[in-house]
């Protein structure tokens, strides 16, 4: 396993790449560490590794299920907050100024040219890896991510979101199968849904190449500590995998 | 002026983009800066912030090169031991793994991935950076390195090398006033020349799209300290724009 360490820096990172099932699995949100060039875009300690900087737990998760698929990975070890991989260059969010809870100065007035510096460091190579991959023949994509539990002060129930856009095949297998494969209160499109620009990366590499395709959202406080991602992690796989073969994927039966 | 901290991490820094006059002035080498995924490359703290890792003062000359004669530069935040952007994908000692006085443990037995990733995530944005601006209507190119006084027990008395491939118009310029116009020891390809694999930058940016161009190498010690950089800026700054005057470009003249 990676740790946070290990990404750092590294905007384009493939794991197990030679993985033999035929599945992207993506994690944009995978680090939350500034470079230091940025001078922490002007955020206090505490927000530097909270929600605002990246998705808890969602780099572990991505790599207990590229391990336990025996599928290939591509994560940013660079924080979204320095941009977010899953926004296009013309989304306003793609550098956010402000989050729900966080200010960040060092995004606020950003001129043409920094906003395409960051685009040519650090999304630019996040996406050339995922287009490579793709080409290698994926005949999948799902992408890893966490939300927090509290949000514009509500509680959110929801523990996974099953989210997608126009093309609902792997979602509709994977909410036909949540019930009984997962212990996890399981909804369609929450609690982001297409209208939240959060359809970045599915649109450009699943629907694109016209593969099935899933964005996963897991409540953060599920997964800390960090000894819960074990259990989670293997809910995920097998209801993934269940779902894949339900698409005609070969995978080995489990018991 | 921009300090090592400020570019830390940054490969595709552009300073000085509106800069009137259509020179391109590029740092390949400007930072010592490893990003924190590599674990410094298994370096000890000396050779970190050695000549192995950075040209020393380069980025600082580079910087009032830009200002004295508004010009844009093209700088990288991310050391050459990661990867040297003044070399092709395919050369040996992209990703050294090891320097003339340095073992770069980090850098022994790299995969096809490990490569691809460092070459995606450090080259590509620079060369991209490079690339845009000289598109934008440079019609010349000058790099800036240093050099270290002693290699192989030897001691160099070059102090300044103007280096070149086949396009000589912009060094004989140079090496016609450099007498006149600097108090320093110039010489023509030394202490490196196009047999040293060097000519990257220059063929790719300068000679590739038929522009004048030159690649500055100056001896280290000149550099240490930072208050020596001025003067030794103002003689190359001098010395650059009576070159680029013998070649028509339309420079106001100086006392």
């Amino acid at each position: 396993m990676l740790s946070q360490e290990d990404i750092a820096g590294r905007p384009a990172l493939v794991i197990n790449r030679a993985g033999t099932l035929p599945l992207a699995l993506i994690c944009e949100h995978a680090s939350h560490y500034i470079p230091r060039g940025f001078n922490n875009l002007g955020l206090r300690k505490e927000a530097k590794k909270s929600h605002a900087a990246w998705d808890i737990g969602a780099f572990a998760i991505s790599q207990l299920l590229s391990e336990k698929l025996n599928a290939p990975l591509v994560a940013s070890g660079v924080s979204r907050l320095v941009y977010d991989c899953n926004r296009p260059p013309d989304a306003s969010d793609a550098m956010p100024s402000a989050t729900e809870l966080v200010d960040i100065p060092g995004n606020h007035f950003l001129s043409k040219r920094e906003r395409q510096e960051r685009l040519q460091s650090y999304y630019e190579p996040f996406r050339l890896a995922v287009s490579k991959l793709m080409a290698k023949g994926m005949k999948a994509l799902v992408t890893v991510h966490s939300f927090t539990p509290i949000f514009h002060r509500e509680y959110r129930t929801v523990e996974l979101g099953v989210l997608y856009d126009t093309d609902t095949r792997l979602a509709d297998a994977m909410m036909e199968h949540a019930f009984t494969e997962t212990n996890l209160e399981t909804r369609r499109n929450e609690p982001y849904g297409p209208d939240h620009g959060v359809m970045h990366t599915i649109r450009d590499h699943g629907i694109e190449n016209g593969v099935p395709n899933v964005m996963l959202e897991i409540r953060n406080d599920l997964l800390v500590p960090a000894s819960k991602h074990e259990e989670i992690a293997q809910n995920l796989a097998r209801l993934i995998a269940v779902s894949l073969r339900d698409l005609d994927f070969d995978l080995p039966e489990e018991d």
